[in-house]
């Protein structure tokens, strides 16, 4: 997607030095955008603890990436095995919630089996982290040639009227290698000249929503507002908002959809009045051996400070501003849970199906158990 | 209530000149306890205006002695009456929201016709204002004396074990001339020794939750703990509310209820997880003309900059931060309507009583139209 007018993805392999990732250090935006090097595998496992980089695609890439580097520098150890296996138990525990973190690097310690010199894996990691880069895009290009229907359909019942949509946190291209999954179809609405404009959830305490969404739709040209966490139920009780579409971290088999902190309550306001909720998702997000959401998806506890404090610009510098009573405790569970029966729909890269076994086996037939 | 061990109100005339108001100065909690001076009803419009002062009842008993400082000031006009009336009138328009104002107002222009001289009229609402604002305590008092058994069932329910009650907003002291309404039966809880935990919730974009509530629970010794606006729901669902109580800014006669934005969301969670949801409110705050939340409340927009900016402190100064890219549209409506069947009960300064007309009118049997 765009930035100032020139395309980026949101992570690839320096130029000129193929031994180093660059990545879009998030933490800076909207205020500053910041190009960052990441030169090791701790490295990579720190930029995705600190968030430097944050999204369910983009941590799975990034940590591919990381697999690779790990390879690079595994292959000047005694024991490449033992040092693979140690960095992948490091960037799986990096964050807990994502599925496509734990697959990306399973499937490099996968690849790793098949090269039978050092200098053969090395080249399996680099080019099967490429290889998941890539996918990701592509699944959220098809994400967004496959949903841009849904949002079509309701232009079309408006009779070309401005389409309302309200997102959730970051499910934009930066929290993917490119396009996002919940942004994906708006971009291609937008690219077919379909008028929408898209409420933008703040989502504290990390503001993604405030601080990334509305900076991507800034530079792609997407007529959007930025709305209090709180704001959403009201838009809807008021026929403000034609359709949700949220991503997710993790989707269960059954449908069920952990994401962001927050989502739950849009379901629900959507559910009252009767506002389609759909979530987009690539197929690497749904975990295949989970059914119940509620009780077997881990949810990410981080620190009090995230809530207490909060980064922002004040004379063109960014600072941390303490927004409570210094002596409060406070909490901050990072996920919540939507139940199925809440979600309208999911919008896949195969597909849209109903948000079931049912409906996902459908578009997944090789994952039904025989 | 307690500030550092020492009781106050947030309003009350000035020892030694009793010409000038004295509140606390809201625009700097948590971080600074500053008292401020109103001299002139014109500084008294402001004060409500820039939120100097909040609070459904708060702004009621300010207005209150707003007007006794405009009969002051009239005294020494040609008309006593039209500058009563353009007063009236600016009062009544600094916020559009809430009741109380309204209420209060009317109530000064009313005792006015009373008195015979200019000087019999100045006292008259000299007289009046204090008098609302005895009432508006000794309203939150009986709410508190009442609601306790509320929280007190419960604690039995979990044999002595401690109490998760969640708030939205400042329903406390704060937003009252003492006590509260939605923390009054905490108060009260904790001075009966009954074990309680409040989640805050921070309640974006002015954020009165995580710099209001917070401080005043601190102040008094009540533990809890600053939740994002997000996070309630994942709670709920988690078993880890017991109760839910609000405030409200207006209630109708049939239970629907006006307060903060997002509190909408708080009553669908509750429902959806069979947490009981209760609102608080003195009897100033049921508007009886109207029947319809939804299309008879004028829900109050706010500018954009409360949503783009948020104050906090660093090195000891209270600044603003930009959290949103510069160009980037915000909106800010205030409130929300709660419809009367999301809330369990009302807990009213006369008794608990179902959110219904039939409920309601339980209580004010006065209010039955013949």
């Amino acid at each position: 997607m765009l930035v100032k007018g020139k395309h980026y993805r949101t992570i690839w392999l320096k130029e000129g030095d193929n031994n180093i990732i660059q990545v879009i250090d998030q933490r800076f935006l909207p205020h500053k955008f910041v190009i960052a090097d990441l030169k090791s595998a701790a490295e990579v496992v720190l930029a995705i603890k600190d968030m430097q980089v944050r999204g369910a695609g983009l941590i799975g890439v990034t940590a591919a990436y990381g697999m690779y580097l790990a390879a690079l520098e595994a292959a000047g150890s005694n024991n490449f095995g033992e040092y693979m296996a140690k960095i992948a138990m490091d960037l799986i525990s990096s964050r807990p919630t994502a599925v496509n973190l734990e697959l990306a690097v399973n499937r490099q310690l996968s690849i790793i089996e098949r090269g039978e010199t050092v200098e053969e894996k090395v080249a399996l990691t680099k080019a099967k982290a490429e290889k998941i880069a890539n996918e990701d895009a592509g699944f959220c290009e098809s994400i967004g040639v496959i949903g841009v229907k849904l949002i079509e359909n309701i232009s079309k019942q408006k009779n070309g009227e401005t389409v309302n949509i309200l997102t959730h946190c970051n499910a934009g291209w930066l929290a993917f290698t490119d396009f996002g999954t919940a942004t994906a179809p708006i971009y291609e609405a937008v690219k077919k000249g379909i008028k929408v404009h898209v409420w933008v959830d703040e989502t504290r305490p990390r503001n993604q929503g405030a601080s990334l969404t509305a900076w991507e739709l800034l530079n792609n040209g997407v007529p959007h507002t930025i709305i209090a966490d709180n704001t959403g139920g009201h838009l809807m009780q008021n026929n403000m908002v034609d359709m949700v579409i949220t991503g997710a971290d993790r989707v269960t088999r059954t449908g069920d959809v952990a994401n962001k902190i927050g989502t739950y309550l849009k379901a629900l306001a959507a559910g009252d009045n009767r506002v389609p909720f759909y979530v987009a998702i690539p197929s690497s997000t749904i975990d295949w051996d989970i059914s119940d959401g509620h009780s077997e998806i881990k949810i990410e506890e981080r620190g009090e400070e995230e809530v207490k404090y909060i980064q922002g610009l004040v004379d063109n510098q960014i600072v941390k501003v303490l927004i409570t009573p210094e002596e409060s405790p406070a909490a901050n569970y990072a996920f919540d849970v939507t139940p199925a029966r809440l979600v309208s729909a999911l919008i896949t890269d195969r597909g849209i199906c109903e948000a079931s076994e049912f409906g996902i086996l459908g578009l997944f037939p090789e994952k039904i158990e025989s």
